[in-house]
């Protein structure tokens, strides 16, 4: 499945299938989950599912870049904005994620990590992770860069610092997942704030390290 | 089981069903290991598995201690170490962990992340691993709050600052086992003492802050 080609009403018919999805994961959970399972929680027939996907393998493979594309599509920052607000819309927006009707960002991340997990054994799955992770990161090593340029930020190894951004939002999303931790994203906002943006702004208020 | 009691003889044998699970799970995976397998790859007999061990969960949460055992106990830091050099060789362990014989610390890791992510379904997994996560974090806070009383560290949320480097931790340690990152733990390690220890230090070499 991709999501440059196919009409909107395909489109459509797949959201419809990747909706199901989540509740049927809900349901019966990764390990046990069927192909039946998902045709139970919709409307459409179950031939549809099999028209569009090979099998359950091809179905949570497109079931990953959908939950990936929801939640990378999510950010928008306006272009004017300066690089530190759009630093921390950047990180919230991972950290809290967007709101949708039915499954909130925190059910759409537990299958998340819970494929994660399972990545280190399925080279497909590994390889949507890491170009995510490469577009997330990507996102906060731009605006650093575009800081240092514009002479707001330090001149740190941009790099380096979108991965500790993006590791500390990972884990923090892992830990109210994993060890029930509701705080952990607000708790690390507030730590990337304090120690890490903070100190990267030149002469701004929070900068305690000037 | 516990640590505290049972005789020296005791305590080997269970070493001995812990290391024949590590190779139980290589073989069979978490999701399929069943107690058999453990009996397998082991020259005791069976019935010493099921005298020490209820089944299959109490002895996957008896694994999951010891492993996290293992892991804690190998932090030896002398007394008189200056707070810096202590906090790198604690970050060090988490990041690289100790050297063993026959199953690496990642092999090992591997296991941990792999039940961290399934604690969120599993209230007694997701004790042991919050009462580890504290131990972790409490290490490192310990150790800030430490350099600040000597004046060698600026006063910074101590709380705050040791949940920020057991997440980076957390995550290099699970990016290298998910994402196939080999660097990360390293990668990690250079952001830490480059975003968070050197701000951190006062008067230090690596100031850059000041």
């Amino acid at each position: 499945m991709s999501e440059s080609d196919g009409s909107a009403s395909e489109r459509d018919t797949e959201a419809v299938i990747m909706e199901a999805t989540f509740r049927a994961l809900r349901e019966h959970g990764y390990a046990d989950l069927r192909m039946r399972h998902i045709g139970e929680e919709m409307e459409l027939t179950r031939q549809v599912i099999h028209y569009h996907f090979e099998g359950k393998y091809d179905l949570l493979s497109s079931f990953l870049e959908y939950v990936i594309d929801q939640y990378e599509g999510s950010v928008d920052v306006d272009r004017d904005t300066d690089p530190r607000t759009e630093l921390e819309a950047r990180i919230d927006q991972c950290l809290f994620g967007p709101e949708f009707e039915e499954f909130t960002h925190w059910d759409r991340m537990k299958v998340y990590h819970e494929l994660y997990t399972y990545a280190q054994n399925d080279e497909q799955h590994r390889e949507i992770f890491n170009e995510h992770y490469e577009r997330i990161r990507g996102s906060i090593v731009e605006v650093v860069e575009d800081g240092i340029k514009q002479g707001v930020f330090r001149d740190v190894d941009a790099e380096r610092m979108g991965q500790l951004v993006t590791d500390a939002i990972h884990a923090a999303r892992g830990r109210r997942i994993s060890l029930g931790h509701d705080d952990a994203p607000e708790e690390a906002r507030r730590a990337i704030h304090e120690f890490i943006l903070d100190p990267l702004c030149i002469d701004a208020e929070g900068d305690r390290y000037s």
